[in-house]
């Protein structure tokens, strides 16, 4: 590890914006026990390490105080046992391809340093191209994994949209943002994904089965939650282990549906809503037209917030493998009520299913097995850590219960 | 069927848009073997049906022309053996989920008539409930599956997001749309389920390599053109088959990049931009500003844009398993250069990785193995129907060519 550090601290490349020596000794001294046990790593800095500010090669950020957690793609380095040695240049908030404009100057390429590294994650490929590390973090939103690895020589991997998490990681583009890696050759880079894609596959065990015990979710009409607990009643007594779930995010994020609903919706419709409104229904026409002038900017806030609050709730939900929950507050009510029982029928019909659309979890409505007055129950299965056909699995033995 | 026709021409619950009875008694004469031979089906009358209108509930669409295709959803039925017996109702546009604004009026729930079926797949839901029909597609936005499932007493199955596709559907908020299943009992989902989903499983064989053909995707560097001719010559050698791809959509489909990620980074950097505009780097502050007035829906439309293109190139790359390519058009540039050789620097360092940020496949950039003059050259696998693993052990193969 010292030698690592001395070539990082002698770099000639303008690649190294903060050395963790201290920890990194310490650390090597005793490293954790894993398939990258002792294997120093560098990481962009563009994402949090725990303690290290994360600058994004900008002025900007230059009184950026520490981050106080590793964003959970360098955890997972950390659990497999890598030891993070440095932060790494980044062309600024990673925005260009070519890694010469940082607050810190240009980063330069080990092949000729009166050459551009390629960006943004400039300093990631060119210490991977010099020697001095065998693996490190990047970001990719246009090239910026892949670019710098052509033009230093390495291996860039940018795997599919979604695979590796960007929390903790300033974005540039969440539409577009990777997380990928560089290293030396093929089979590190292999070797690197087998151990970060790994820690993305859930173990899957014993069932266990969710409750969501926040206001948010009850039903309305006592009879649905009947259903639900005669449900989760079969599960437990197959075995299942049942799980209090709460939710504190659960209002902030169902608020977020709206908007985003309206607005792609009345682009859609905007033509039509202005050459012909009286083609649609009164209630259709009332309700799209209020998105008609949503900027942008508030548009993609929406969207992030919405992201950021689907993490929360998947984290509130990391020890179950699904939920069991009703689907509706309320059975069907009198055709044209817009009130039932004191409650407004709308939202009493979208509010336990819409968390769903926005996750894009899959999930399943089943027929209860209690009911009353002859209208049906609907109890619903949502897969956490499940697929489609496990999901069908669990509706299944409910509705044999 | 014709039973199955005749319950449904009586349908007392106006849940029938459209019947297609003699296509639908001619394929019953001779049915297509597969899975659901001669399963009838219905279809949400928001899912295009080739030689039936796509009405969506609403006298917005009164006079639509036949769809000319069927929905892949619904070819993918086809292609099982289902026969579509009949469009059925939606609420107006999917847009509520109650099933009982819509321009032929309200869905009657089979359990009740007076009371509403739920929404917005009202008539896939109810003729399920009702007997009519062992299987029936349906959208869920936010509740469209779920909840008529849930209200008239049947199996309503939303798939994660993604998992089938939503070409030919009328889109309500194509963030949050999801196609679904409507079936009497989980084993019936399960089964449909299984049928949809193998569809999209893609059949791995024989290693077929796309080389891209157009001018977009030709590097500036001769060199550079060598090392991915000498890429592709080793894995003709391996028993690849090279297929020639043309793309020509890929021109339109870059040109979405700047409007998505410059919307998406001023969104992020706003705040700043307007306190300390001076604490940014000039070329970044100048890149950044532009895109601070886009309104929502001139974005959503980029992002739409961006899905369509998205599908044509995914069409277009239909019959190979990756992509070979250069990663850059120029090797590394002088430190500072705007223009090298004659091309500006920074489009020559991102216009053949960009597509791929765009569409979310997996791309690796690997050291090729031609080079001159020191500097390296890099070559790009991009996973079409492979993941992460598969295109590094491509990329493998490559390296060590």
């Amino acid at each position: 590890m010292r030698d690592v550090l001395d070539r990082l601290a002698a770099d000639p490349f303008n690649l190294v914006v903060t050395l963790d020596a201290e920890r990194a000794l310490a650390e090597a001294a005793h490293p954790r026990p894993g398939p990258l046990s002792g294997v120093p790593v560098g990481v962009k800095d563009l994402i949090d390490v725990a303690g290290l500010p994360t600058r994004c090669g900008s002025n900007v950020l230059a009184d950026a105080a520490p981050a106080t957690a590793d964003a959970p793609v360098v955890a997972m380095l950390r659990a497999a046992g890598a030891i993070v040695v440095a932060k790494l240049h980044t062309h600024e908030f990673a925005f260009g391809p070519t890694g010469d404009i940082a607050a810190m100057g240009p980063a330069r390429n080990p092949h000729d340093p009166t050459r551009i590294t390629g960006g943004s994650s400039s300093g990631s490929a060119a210490a991977v191209a010099a020697g001095y590390l065998p693996l490190a973090l990047g970001t990719d939103t246009g090239a910026s994994v892949r670019t710098p690895a052509a033009l230093c020589g390495v291996v860039g991997l940018k795997p599919r949209y979604g695979a590796l998490p960007v929390d903790g990681v300033f974005p540039l583009s969440e539409s577009c943002d990777h997380v990928g890696l560089l290293a030396p050759d093929v089979d590190s880079a292999a070797f690197a994904w087998e151990v970060l894609s790994e820690g993305n596959t859930p173990e899957l065990g014993k069932l266990r089965v969710g409750v969501l015990v926040d206001d948010y979710w009850q039903p309305f009409d006592p009879v649905l939650d009947d259903a639900v607990s005669t449900a989760v009643a079969g599960l437990r007594a197959a075995g299942a282990e049942i799980v209090e779930v709460r939710t504190p995010m659960i209002d902030e994020l169902a608020g977020t549906y709206p908007r985003i609903v309206g607005t792609e919706a009345y682009t859609t419709h905007g033509a039509w809503l202005a050459e012909r409104p009286e083609a649609y229904q009164p209630q259709t026409l009332a309700r799209l037209t209020p998105w008609a002038d949503v900027p942008a900017t508030e548009y993609v806030r929406t969207q992030r917030a919405r992201r950021r609050l689907v993490e929360e709730l998947a984290q509130a939900c990391a020890d179950v493998d699904v939920l069991v929950l009703p689907t509706t507050r309320l059975r069907a009510t009198p055709i044209g009520a817009e009130e039932a029982d004191g409650h407004a029928v709308r939202p009493s019909l979208l509010a336990l299913t819409l968390p769903f659309n926005l996750t894009g979890w899959p999930a399943v409505s089943v027929p209860g097995a209690v009911s009353d007055g002859g209208l049906p129950t609907g109890v619903q299965v949502v897969g956490v850590r499940l697929d489609e056909h496990a999901v069908l699995r669990v509706g299944a033995a409910i509705a044999q219960a």
